[in-house]
């Protein structure tokens, strides 16, 4: 007898899988390849944004959306560089949710010029916890970690680091006036993730973020050829 | 006729509230004050403690109730200072929940020598979200914003610095190294939390952290004094 098995999809990780999913075949549709942006309060996700985007994206159109419990300040910061950016505020949930979801995201989409862009990049609220649980459709993970933090956060947030596949450390200009061993941050987040690509650099001094906007400028080409890519909705 | 009506509790800060009370109950029987610590990850608080810690709380006997999503790398670093330290890892619970709630605090009550100590001080998750959110059943609420996170997280995170009695400015010792203006930070967090009782410190220096040390004495004075207070299920 041939016998079927379903499971029940049964958490709030399951249906957000689903509607994850279900963005991913819209981003395809549209050719936009989508980066997750994460990093705790204050590391520099707007900051490094800033400054990938005046050294310029070349061939990539970028666009932008920002995820924040409450107000406009990052998308206020992006509008100045004249690309395309869409708020999303979370705090009507809950007294403020500490993350962004795929349904969350979804909401957002009929806001974002999905035809007129390549590469699509969510700031995602600063929390080095939850935002990693949730995937939105994105292509790739990247989060900021900056040295004003401390070596232990690998150990302490691991599923952050072990999620990214590039983790980018931030305000190195700062190492001479801390307490902070650079070789030890990076033995502990290769005991979490030895896949991540890593990359230092400082968005005041402008030091290595050229690296940062190369890497995101080869995700947007990711984007530009997903009529091709295998499994996505447009090549199906 | 005489009618009563009564509300049903309807969600988790309902029953959380329910349970920070019973806390609150246990902790006033034992003569023990509480005071909730937050901040970003790698603000400081650790370290702020450690620092207090050192410089002598007189005659108040402090415990700690370290929560972390994984590890106890923290409760390891206050084990040292030869006080009585608690872990409470929350990562059983969805990937690692980002916050404590009054009933993961209560859990680890049975291991907290409550007996032996005046002022608790529960070290919450790193996280300016949701830990505001959560009643545990403490008596003051502090929390520590680090210089390195720019002067715009009051407005963010505006719960947060809602709901503190206490605001510690830590890592004045970076100001020459940043692009921070101090006075935009105090006008922000002004902007949202006038009441709020602010002192500028730095771990690393040890500057301004006697004032964080008498804070935290004054806060646990209280504990020893709950027989007399109003309210308190020990005075009733």
């Amino acid at each position: 007898m041939h016998r079927t098995r379903i499971r029940v999809a049964e958490d709030a990780l399951d249906a957000n899988e689903t509607i994850a999913r279900a963005n991913r075949e819209d981003f395809d549709r549209a050719g936009v390849a989508v980066v997750n942006l994460m990093s705790a309060p204050g590391a520099g996700k707007t900051a490094l944004l800033e400054r990938a985007i005046e050294a310029g994206l070349g061939e990539t159109r970028i666009g932008v959306l920002e995820g924040d419990v409450q107000g406009s300040y990052d998308a206020d910061r992006i509008a100045h560089l004249h690309v395309p950016v869409t708020q999303l505020n979370t705090d009507p949930g809950f007294g403020g949710e500490c993350h962004l979801d795929a349904n969350m995201v979804r909401s957002a989409l009929p806001e974002v010029p999905l035809g007129e862009i390549d590469l699509l990049v969510v700031e995602n609220v600063g929390n080095l916890v939850c935002p990693a649980e949730f995937r939105i459709g994105e292509d790739a993970r990247a989060m900021i970690c900056s040295v004003a933090e401390g070596e232990d956060k690998p150990l302490k947030y691991p599923l952050m680091f072990r999620t990214c596949e590039l983790v980018c450390v931030n305000k190195i200009d700062l190492l001479p006036h801390l307490d902070f061993d650079l070789d030890r941050l990076l033995a502990n987040l290769e005991a979490v993730n030895p896949e991540a690509e890593v990359l230092t650099m400082s968005a005041r001094s402008g030091e290595g973020v050229e690296a940062f906007r190369d890497w995101l400028a080869a995700v947007g080409r990711r984007g530009g050829a997903s009529a091709a890519r295998p499994g996505s909705a447009a090549a199906a």
